[in-house]
């Protein structure tokens, strides 16, 4: 490995680099947002242009998935009878790109600087989709077959949180019938050190909005007497957790499983400088439970974050009212073993139970959210994707876990009984979901190498 | 009381109502917003709209006064040898309009809906100054004289801290030196029960802004282990009270002085039904300190105020970011014998104190604030007006405090040396500062007899 028909294959990709990268730049100019209703129309435009490509390249059956959310793009090819199918997975949406006046250059409008392409969803995850639609382009145009039969699954609400895929696989269970899941979306730890990705954790979404009054009122006339809004939420969000910043939401921690051995091993041989990661960020240390080590923190403990929160007066200058109103959207992060409607049930139970008596609460609890996964360690399909991590990095993978959410891999092992192994390009310092996202230009270089060479080495991984 | 002069002047203005009303509408439909630096132009309108009307009803020495910030308008006239000087005090700045979209009509665009004129800036204070220049104007044109020596003070950045109305009282003391300051900022405490104002609270604000890393971060690569300025924030607000609403700064109370008897007997007075207070404007009891009167907290207690927040995500759906940053804007109203220097860096070295060390924090503190004021019991002029008051509505008014503040009252007292009584129309249930904000149509004729009567009362109040 690799053998003669992926050298040519691999040439081919490196003299039409050029080329896949002016494509890629057109589907980045796309803002095709999922949580945000106003963006519907991109959303449409970006699944057309997949399937465009998908039928230009000569996969078959091309066609959009819809169960009343934004569709998926679905398209497959069985060339090698016998051989596993694999499902090949991305995700076409993106995160809104706000706040706006933080970005160098417009989200939109990808631009290349020190052979970084900055653009929303550039690594998260158009590039990387791109880099795995562009190796079955070359194994197509080199020699007309793919060396593995594949099925293509790209989503458009992976952002928003996977609403109705559920519903589009349970619809689509034998169009949709692989043996593995290989994904996209996902991420190398650090550009320096190869990694395979082995576990995610999940999340659950909930906002909840305060009231103390009709209407805002005049801090003069009514302070000290009437109730603020964004006092209130500020004193109830301070209840999430304790002084050593852990949760402490009652029931919250049920069912939580420790990392086995395997877990800890890798946290040993990823050997983390903590406080040169904090610091790369901008971040302080102290803000993670102590005792707990930040790679355990990342990959297998649960959380609480306020993602957002508005109250008030926002604009220039001073205005004193009493916020009637205020708001939080929040995101719990999930380790092994927890389940999404346990967790929401236990912090809805405490969020009504702390909000102070002179506020009314309202809370939402948008979607099912996704429970964490984790691909058994003795899969042969992840040995074979980390044969081809080490043949293309010169050194065997360390098995890194993922702090993220790829709802898609819970969702698939339900509905259709498969594990998910991922392969992506994308590194863990590229900004994602944050101003100034980018995706390094030799991750593109290196992935398509590596997307040439697992297709065929997966349709060998059970031999 | 009154005499003929007076009725004359009464009758003058009852037939002239709907012209000066006509005249307030086109006053209130410029959008002289002090506290965003957007609105310069209309603020400049406004003053210029009020130095026009003060020259054309026969005032002399019209001028711009002006200290680097919004002018204050002057003018004078002395029609009476040996009787007092009367400062008449109003402001035509108004606070921002947002949250725009809560208004029933647009808010500079006045709007007459079951007797009520809604507009920003209506109750506070645009209409009530209307009233006092009008009771001039009427008074000119039936006896082409004042009945007592009149100057007139219009202030343009009441509303965003009054910053550079210290500079102009001190740049222009003689031409300001008077007997009293008679304030048409201020306010009844209930349309049904006539009051005079005797007291003011202070005023501070403050600015906090949190950081945690160098910019957002996803909260699934991140959360856990890296900082989240709005949780930061959130935990950093609910330190400021204690679980019975009660301030928690060190020194925060240092100075404050009790009500007095005369206080206590207001407040006895006005026999406050508190849950019929807290229902109509749609709060709920018990976020006040527990077995402090209503009327006492509003009145007289200190306050920490949140006026509004903001951090991380606020648009539709979701976004599963950390904040980098999250930032508040507090008001504390202070009570009497509290200064704002001090209030200020007890309030700023408790911030600093507990903010978590994980964040980093700054501190803006605009402006020096207002001290609280009270009108000493037995002034002559505060009689007077009472006396007016008494003679319009048919009963004593009652003494009540105001919660809010003007700041000038305080400055005047300090640049001047002189005391501030209050007539103002506006009603504490009109919704300053808020959406909807609205003057009573009642108020402005009732005014212009008050108003009318109290200028010849003045002249004779310390004979």
């Amino acid at each position: 490995m690799p053998g003669e028909p992926v050298a040519a294959v691999e040439a081919w990709l490196k003299a039409d680099t050029p080329r896949l990268l002016d494509e890629l730049f057109a589907f980045l100019r796309i803002p095709s947002v999922s949580t945000d209703p106003a963006y519907a129309n991109p959303i449409r435009a970006a699944a057309a242009l997949l399937a465009e490509r998908l039928t230009r390249i000569g996969m078959n059956d091309v066609r959009l998935l819809d169960s009343g959310g934004h569709p998926s793009v679905f398209a497959q090819r069985a060339d090698v009878p016998g051989a596993p199918t694999i499902l090949i997975y991305g995700h076409y949406d993106v995160q809104p790109p706000e706040p706006l006046e933080q970005w160098q250059t417009p989200p939109f409008e990808p631009t290349v600087r020190d052979g970084l392409i900055f653009a929303r969803g550039a690594c998260d995850d158009k590039a990387p989709l791109w880099i795995a639609l562009s190796a079955l382009e070359g194994w197509m145009a080199v020699h007309g077959r793919l060396p593995v039969n594949v099925k293509v699954l790209l989503e458009g609400e992976e952002e928003s949180g996977s609403h109705t895929l559920p519903a589009i696989l349970k619809a689509h269970r034998a169009l949709l019938a692989s043996d593995v899941m290989l994904s996209a979306d996902g991420g190398r730890f650090r550009v320096d050190m190869p990694s395979v990705n082995t576990s995610l954790r999940g999340v659950l979404s909930l906002e909840v909005r305060l009231r103390t009054a009709a209407h805002d009122l005049h801090s003069g006339r009514y302070g000290g007497a009437v109730g603020n809004a964004a006092m209130a939420l500020a004193r109830l969000l301070a209840t999430l957790h304790d002084e050593r910043n852990r949760v402490t939401v009652a029931g919250f921690f049920d069912g939580l499983q420790r990392p086995g051995n395997a877990d800890m091993a890798s946290i040993h041989a990823v050997a983390l400088d903590e406080t040169a990661f904090l610091a790369e960020v901008g971040a302080r240390p102290g803000a993670g439970e102590p005792g707990i080590p930040l790679l355990e923190a990342l990959w297998f403990r649960p959380t609480v974050e306020v993602n957002g929160i508005t109250a008030g007066y926002q604009g220039a200058g001073g205005k004193t009212v009493i916020p009637a109103e205020a708001s939080a959207k929040l995101t719990c992060r999930l380790g092994p073993g927890q389940t999404p409607k346990r967790v929401a049930d236990s912090v809805v139970a405490h969020l009504r139970a702390h909000c102070p008596g002179w506020a009314q609460i309202e809370i939402d609890n948008p979607g099912d959210g996704a429970s964490a996964y984790a691909v058994p360690q003795d899969d042969p399909f992840l040995a074979a994707v980390s044969r081809v991590i080490a043949d293309v990095h010169g050194k065997p993978p360390v098995r890194v876990g993922i702090g993220g959410t790829l709802p898609v891999a819970s969702m698939v092992k339900h509905a259709l009984g498969i594990e998910t192994v991922m392969l992506s390009y994308a590194v863990s310092d590229e900004r994602a979901h944050a101003p100034n996202e980018f995706f390094r230009l030799s991750s593109f270089d290196d992935g398509l190498v590596a997307w040439a060479r697992v297709l065929p080495e997966l349709a060998v991984a059970r031999l």
